[in-house]
C-alpha cells in the first residue's frame, strides 16, 4: 500500500538543518514562499536570537512551528553531567514554548562506557523528571528512536518497539514518539510498531528523507526522498492509517547538498515532497 | 553476567579475512603456532588453489576448519541472476565439503530496487532450494543476520528475530544461525533471541570483534575485542548458556590493522581472546 500523493506542501515542513547554510530568518522566508506549511527549528539557529521574536517571525510568515530539535542526551557518568543534561532540556522546553513549537524532539543519548540497558534507564528517568516542566510549558517530549548505527554515543533507543515500551511505561500525554524513516526503515517489525504507537496516542512526529545507495558517511549523507531505497509512501500510508494527521517533516543532513545552491535544493525538496512522499 | 575468561585459545578461531594480507598457507601456519584451535576460511583465499589440499593443510596443522565464508546473496531481479546465485552457493557447498568446513555462512543479500520483504522471500526460497545439496555435502547453511546499516545491498535479514523466524520456517537440520556481536549488539531483544535459537538447535556460529567509538567506515573499521563498546563477555555468556559449545570466531575487517604488521596484529588478537572475550 502507498499513500496518496500529497496535493500540495501545506502538510510538509522543513527542518532548518536541511538548509543549514541559511540563517533562520532566510529559512522562514524561503520555506513560506515555496509553499511549505511548517518549519522545524534546530536549536543552533536560535543562538544569539530571542526565541519569542523567532516564534513571531514564523507565525507572521504563515508557517506552523512543528517542533524544536533537539533535546535529550540524558546519559551521564556522574551527578554533574546528569544535572547539566536536565538543565539543557529545561532550556529546550522554554525555547519550544517561546517559539511556539508543540514538542521537543529527543535524541536520547548513549554512553559507550555503560550498557544500553543502563542508558535506557537513565533516559527514562530523565524524561520522567522533566514531565512537570513539559506540562507547565505545554510542550511534548518526543522520543526519536535512532538507527542502530548510532547506539554507541547518540541513542540507546534504536527500535520503535523500544521507544514504544518507554513511552507506554512513562504513560503521559506529554510524551510522544518521532518516527523517522531513515532510522527505522529496515525494521521488519516497523508497521506493527507504528500501529501500536498510533493506537496508544503516542505518534507525534513523522520525519522523511531517504537512504542513499551507497551511503558514504555515518551522519551527513542522507538522501532526498526518491533517490534511495526507503519506501517513504509505504511508510506514510501506515503512519496515516495509524491516525497521524501531522506534518511530513523533511530532515536531511547532507554535506553535498549544503555545498550547493540552497534555492535549487529547496526546489528539489518541494518536488520530492510532491512526487516521493 | 559475564562469561568466564577462556583458559586458552583452543576454542578460538580466526577468520582469514582478519589477517587479509596473508595467503591461506601463512594464515594456517601462524594461527596454529599461536595456539588457536580453528580457522575460518574466506573463499577468496581459495582462488587458484585446490580446496582438498587446503583442507588437508588445515588438518595437518592441527586446526579445525570452523566455516567457509561466504555464500548467500540470494536476491535477484531476473531468472539469470537467480540461477547464478544458486550456482555460486552450490560451489560454496562443494568448497566447504572439500576443505572440511561444517558450514557455509550466508550473507543473505538485498536489492535496493525491491522491498526487504520481497528480498526475504527470495532468500528463504533460495536456501530451501539448496537444502538437498547441503544435506548431500553434509554442510550447514548458516544465516548471518547483518547490521541494519547493511540492509540496502547486503542483507535483508537484520535482526536475530528475523533470522530465527526464517530458520524456524525452513525447519531443517541443515539450516543454522551465525550470531555476530558486531551486527547484533545494539538489539534490546538480543538475549531473548539467542535463547530462542539455542532452544531450537539453530545456534551454529558465534563471531566476535568490537564496535569502535567512533567508527569511521561502514565496512572496514571493526575493532578488536575490548577496544570498543560491545559487551562481548556478556553476550558470550548468554550464547553458552543457550547451549553453544563451538568456536569464538574472530572476524575483523580493519583497514588500519591490515596496513600494520600482521604478526603483531595476531598477537593482539590472541591477547584479546584471553582478556576480552
Amino acid at each position: 500500500m502507498k499513500a496518496q500523493p500529497l496535493p500540495d506542501l501545506s502538510r510538509c515542513a522543513v527542518h532548518t538543518v536541511t538548509t543549514k547554510p541559511w540563517p533562520i530568518g532566510t529559512a522562514i522566508e524561503k520555506y513560506a514562499r515555496a509553499g511549505f506549511g511548517g518549519i522545524t527549528v534546530w536549536r543552533d539557529t536560535l543562538v544569539g536570537r530571542d526565541p519569542l521574536v523567532v516564534g513571531k517571525q514564523i507565525r507572521d510568515a504563515g508557517l506552523r512551528n512543528t517542533a524544536l530539535v533537539r533535546g535529550g542526551f540524558f546519559c551521564y557518568g556522574n551527578e554533574e553531567e546528569r544535572a547539566k543534561a536536565l538543565e539543557d532540556n529545561r532550556l529546550a522546553l522554554r525555547e519550544a514554548e517561546a517559539t511556539g513549537a508543540p514538542m521537543v524532539v529527543l535524541v536520547c543519548g548513549a554512553r559507550p562506557e555503560q550498557s544500553l540497558g543502563e542508558s535506557r534507564e537513565q533516559i527514562r528517568d530523565g524524561i520522567a523528571e522533566l514531565l512537570p516542566e513539559a506540562e507547565a510549558r505545554g510542550v511534548v517530549l518526543a522520543i526519536e528512536p535512532l538507527h542502530p548505527m548510532y547506539a554507541d554515543t547518540r541513542s540507546a533507543v534504536n527500535t520503535l518497539a523500544s521507544a514504544n515500551d518507554m513511552a507506554e511505561g512513562l504513560d503521559s500525554p506529554w510524551v510522544g514518539l518521532a518516527v523517522d524513516v531513515y532510522h527505522l526503515w529496515w525494521d521488519p517489525d516497523l508497521y506493527a510498531q507504528i500501529r501500536r504507537c498510533g493506537k496508544n496516542g503516542n505518534l507525534t512526529a513523522f520525519h522523511v528523507c531517504d537512504w542513499r545507495v551507497p551511503t558514504e558517511d555515518f551522519l551527513l549523507d542522507r538522501g532526498l526522498m526518491g533517490e534511495g531505497c526507503i519506501d517513504v509512501p509505504g511508510i506514510r500510508a501506515v503512519v496515516e492509517e495509524a491516525g497521524f494527521t501531522g506534518f511530513n517533516e523533511v530532515e536531511i543532513f547532507s554535506k553535498r547538498r549544503w555545498e550547493g545552491d540552497q534555492d535549487a535544493w529547496l526546489a528539489d525538496i518541494a518536488r520530492a515532497c510532491r512526487e516521493a512522499v
